[in-house]
Formats: structure tokens, C-alpha cells, sequence
């Protein structure tokens, strides 16, 4: 039986997956020496911003191609993902600017990725509009679900569950609501797809979190899933590489 | 009625507005502190390579894009970009060669974006040979523009007046001399049309400096234009947004 | 006379052209001072892993902007460049963990330039699984030349001759081996194409050779080869550009 599902360019293969893969692994394998004692910031900003961007164009290849071909719902899901991305970046902007009294690039550059996590299984079935309210959403949910990290304790350095985890989930409840090109969502007179999203993203969330603890043990058990105490203090550039990121 | 002034991708909308406003901003919100005494060179310049490679990537969508379709003026906006590119950054060169005796990367790249900025209103309008010549133009010009940059004592630390102002005025100007696709320039037989670019170049200064004058005063009326003297003092990175670029 | 050499994007005029000539040029300037009693690594992996990611993805649009058109053979080489970059980059991995222990970041990004230069002369002629092994083989092959380059004592800072330079060859002779789309080579039923492959190599070869050597000589005789051994205890940034990398 087919139910008739809708992930436009992987928001439940790739963004659910990787999310709450990530959550998986991040409790398994157990937090960084030091994290709470220690600062650990970005060592390097313009970096992350520039990585930001360079993974902004990027997207566009890979939303916008999922619509196989050069036609309307590549345009339209283009626009869709350069609103999103925008509107995630200005939404977590505003929260933590009200939550923690400063904006940050930081923030905007993880609400722009929120935004496009988010985007991505909405891409070709939403009008500008829609894709404006879910970047929105996405920028203030995703945030939240960072803020939360240090309250539920487990170590997620590039806040994958947060953003990734957190924006799939979002992105495919979204399609369930705000479809109207090709398909329809429940605020498009289609109740019964939003239902289908639910089905969709608590089944990816259940095979996730199985396959993954299920792979974890399983490398745990033959090749070991931390490196030794010792690598860690000498850090793992030079004990796994024999490199150092500058000299 | 309509005067039919050219300008293929945004020289007036983009880059006078931009320049100008800058130049406004420079003056009434003043200089840094330590300007002339401090040495403020650029702090990463292979970062600054890197962004000039990016935004030449991106300026090839900008002007070529503003075709409004997969067709030959797109070529040959494309072809028009890079060649002034290339032509603003090697004059730009040679310029700052002659005149302080060695080349410099910051210089290329300076040139480089100069010859972006100035082919904008030009793109769609030229053949490649005066895409050559409005390149080689505008390196030349615009370093000009930068050395006397100290002597007219505005702080503008990253020549925005200088290249994408001059460039700009420069561009909607030799539009009026070399357009020879799809309209005339004076060169090509059609006098009125530099006539028309000057009134162009001219009106657009004008609102760009009395707008950005006005919007600055209600700005400095209402929230204020400048940060405090302690936060100047800590950095606005920190100050202003709790961050550090490099930890 | 026609042979009918194979070489879709450039292997023969760019790689081995730019391999070998670059060749001449380290054996002709000299090493660098220091080099063998100091250590010399890259002083900044991240942006030798951001540049191999840009490369790779330049990449794209000279193999199969080769094809002259939005076509068929873009695409087949579009996605022949993508394989062999990644087996490039693979292979040498494993070659450097096997031969040196432990696999490093810069290897990869080797391996992954490796697979772009070897796949360039071949990339419009080969079905995906040939590319895979072209990959292979391109990332084993220069990362044994990049190790003999210590044996042989020529000082080449970016390994230009064991990349380019053997990519390039190793690409013009898979081009005669593995050809299949538009041409046939020798895997293919048509021995006579190796031939003609390793008479393009060799003769490309000769000509890079002794004309490098010729136009080294009249710039040694006239402007000069190397710079002052003071400018380069200086360094070059600063004393042929009065520039700082970093401020």
C-alpha cells in the first residue's frame, strides 16, 4: 500500500536521519573532556560563515535539482529554499537577540542552515509565502532546540540534533500543512496528508534511532566507538592524521 | 516621459547608491579611532582573495542574470564581466606599480572588483573589446579614486566610495560612450545617449546623497548612530554581538 | 596529417603541460633555502581543504563546459569528473594509510586533484565505471611520484609535477585504454588509439621540456630566475609586494 508520503528533496533521508542518527551517537559515545569546564567556541567565525554560504549555494543544487529537470517546480522550489534560508536566519536572529540580549552571526549562520534543513521536503510544494512562515519557524524551533541541548546534556558540537534533527522534523510536518503545488496540505483543504507526514517522520525517527544504536554497538563490539583517553588529550588531528590544522 | 538611460544590471540602483551612501556614512558617523596613528592593514588577506573569487563567481549570475533569460545578451554579459574583471584588476596593477613601486594581491583584487563594478550598467550593452577598455578604465580610475581617499580625510575602510562609487559612475558613463549592443553609445554614433547616462549618473548621486543624508539623521535622532567610545574602545565584535572572530 | 589524438579538456595542453614545465622550473630556480633542515607543512590545512573543494567544483564546468553544448556528452563527463575525483581521493588515502600509517586530510584533497587532472583528457570519452578505475589508479600513481620526489630532489612546494604533471600522462594513456563513448580504446577493440596516445604524451612531453628550458634561459638572462637571497630570507609576500598574509 502507498500512502502517498511527500519529501521533496530529503528531509526525512538525510535531515531526520542525520539528526537523531547524531542524537544516537552523540549519547553513545559520550561528551568531549572538559565540555562545562572548559570554553569550547568556534575557533574560527569567518570560517563558519563562509561555510555557511558556500553550503547556502550548494543547496540550491540539491533542492531545486530534485525536481529533475529545468522546469517550474525547480524554480519554485529555489525560491523557495533562498526565502526559507533568509527568513530562518532572521527568525533565530530575533530570538536570541530577545533571549540572550545580542544577536550573533553564529546565530544567523545556524538559522540560514535551520532554514534550509527545514526547507528541504517543502521545497517544490510550497508558494513564497509559505516558505517564508516555515524558515521562520524553523530559525525560532531550531533554536530552542539548542538552547535545550545543555538542559538534556548530551554533547552535540555542530548542534546537528538541533538543526538537522529538529528541522526535518519540522520541514515534514511543514509539507503536511502548507503544500498547495502538486499536492495539498491540511491548510490547503487536505487533512489527511498532514496525518501521513506524522506516520512519516515518527517511522524515520523510530528506524533511526534503531539502525543506529544497532551499528554503534556493532562497531563498538569489533573496532571501538572512542579513541583512547591519551588521543583525546593530544587531540585527533595529530593522533588519528599526524597533522595539525595550522603551523 | 521616458529619457531610455541605460543600465544593464544596477551601476545607479547598486553601485553609485551604495557608494555615495557610503560616502555619506563615512562623513557624519566620522573615522575610527586611531585612524593615521594605528596601522590598519587588512587582517587575513588570503580571506580577502577568497572573497574576490567568490564575488566574481557570483557577479556572473548578477550580470549575466539580468538578461532575464538563457539567451545570447547573457553571453554576452558573461563574456563582458569577465573580460573588464580580468582588464580592472591588471590595470589596477600596473597603476599601483608605477605609482608605489611594487604590486600587491589587495590591489589585484581591488581592481578585480572595480572592473566588476563598473562593467554592471555596461554588461549587456558592449562587445568584449570595450569590455577591455572600460576594465582597464576603471582600474585605473578607481585607484586613483582610493589614493585620494587620505586627502579628502573620510575613513572608509573598505573602499566602497572609491571603487564601487567611481565604478559605478564610471560604468553608467561609458555605457553612454561604448554601448554598441542592443543601443548606441556616442562612440557609436548616438550622442544623446551619453547625454542621457550623465543625467542619469548626476540625479542618481543626488537622491543617494540627500536620502542617505536624511535617513542618517532620523537614525541618529532615534537610536544613534555611532557606538559608545568604551565599546569602540572593546571591539564591536564583542561589544555588540558577544563574539570573537578567532578564539 | 591526422593521427586523431584523444584529449577532451585539456590533459595533454594543461596537465602535463603545467606538470612538466613546472619541472624544469624547480630544477632551474633551485630549492628553497632550508629546505630538508626545516619543516615546511602547509600552515593552513582548512584553507587547502577549501580551496580543493572549490577546485573541484570549477572542475565541473571545464570538463563538461569541454562538451561545447548542454548535452549528453556534458553530462557523461560531468559525472566521470565526479567519480574520479572521489576515487582519486579514496585511493590515496588508503595508499598513505598502508605506506605512511595514518591517512591525512591533505592526501585526500591530493588524491582528489589527482583524480581531477588524470580524469580531464578522458572525462567526455568514458562510461562511469572506467572513470572509477581511472580515479583509482590517478590517486596511487601521483601519490607514488609525490613520494619519489624526495628521492629525486627536486623541490616542488605544491607538488605540481607529481599531480599535474603524472595525472596528466596517467590520463592521456587511460584515454587510449578505457575510451568508449564517441572514441574506442584499446579495452575497447581499438589498439591503434594507445598509440597515438603515447605518441601525444611523449611528443608533449619533448615540447614542454625544451621549451620551458628556452624560455627559462632568456628570463634568467635578462630580468633573472631567482630573487636576492636577502628578499627571500625577507620573504617574497613582503619584499616583491610590501604585503603581510596576516596582520
Amino acid at each position: 500500500m502507498q500512502m502517498g508520503a511527500l519529501d521533496f528533496a530529503g528531509g526525512a533521508v538525510v535531515h531526520i536521519s542525520s539528526g537523531f542518527g547524531a542524537l544516537i551517537c552523540a549519547i553513545l559515545i559520550g561528551k568531549r573532556k572538559g565540555l562545562g569546564t572548559e570554553a569550547m567556541p568556534p575557533h574560527n567565525l569567518p570560517m563558519a560563515v563562509l561555510g555557511t554560504g558556500l553550503l547556502w549555494f550548494g543547496w540550491f543544487g540539491f533542492n531545486a535539482g530534485s525536481a529533475l529537470g529545468a522546469n517550474e517546480v525547480a524554480v519554485s522550489a529555489f525560491v523557495a529554499t533562498h526565502i526559507a534560508a533568509c527568513a530562518g536566519g532572521f527568525s533565530w536572529m530575533i530570538a536570541e537577540w530577545i533571549y540572550q540580549g545580542k544577536p550573533t552571526i553564529l546565530g544567523v549562520a545556524s538559522g540560514i542552515i535551520s532554514g534550509l534543513a527545514t526547507i528541504t521536503p517543502c521545497a517544490g510544494f510550497l508558494d513564497p509565502l509559505s516558505a517564508l512562515f516555515v524558515g521562520i519557524l524553523a530559525g525560532v524551533l531550531c533554536y530552542t532546540a539548542v538552547i535545550w541541548k545543555t538542559r538534556l546534556g548530551y554533547d552535540d558540537s555542530l548542534d546537528v540534533v538541533g538543526i538537522h534533527g529538529v528541522g526535518g522534523i519540522t520541514g515534514i510536518l511543514a509539507t503536511g500543512l502548507f503544500a498547495s503545488i502538486g499536492a495539498q496540505g491540511l491548510f490547503f483543504g487536505n487533512a489527511g496528508q498532514f496525518g501521513i507526514q506524522v506516520v512519516l517522520a515518527i517511522s524515520t525517527l523510530a528506524f533511526v534511532v534503531v539502525g543506529t544504536f544497532i551499528i554503534l554497538k556493532i562497531v563498538d563490539m569489533t573496532i571501538g566507538l572512542r579513541v583512547s583517553s591519551n588521543d583525546e588529550n593530544v587531540g585527533l588531528d595529530f593522533s588519528q592524521h599526524n597533522e595539525r590544522a595550522y603551523s
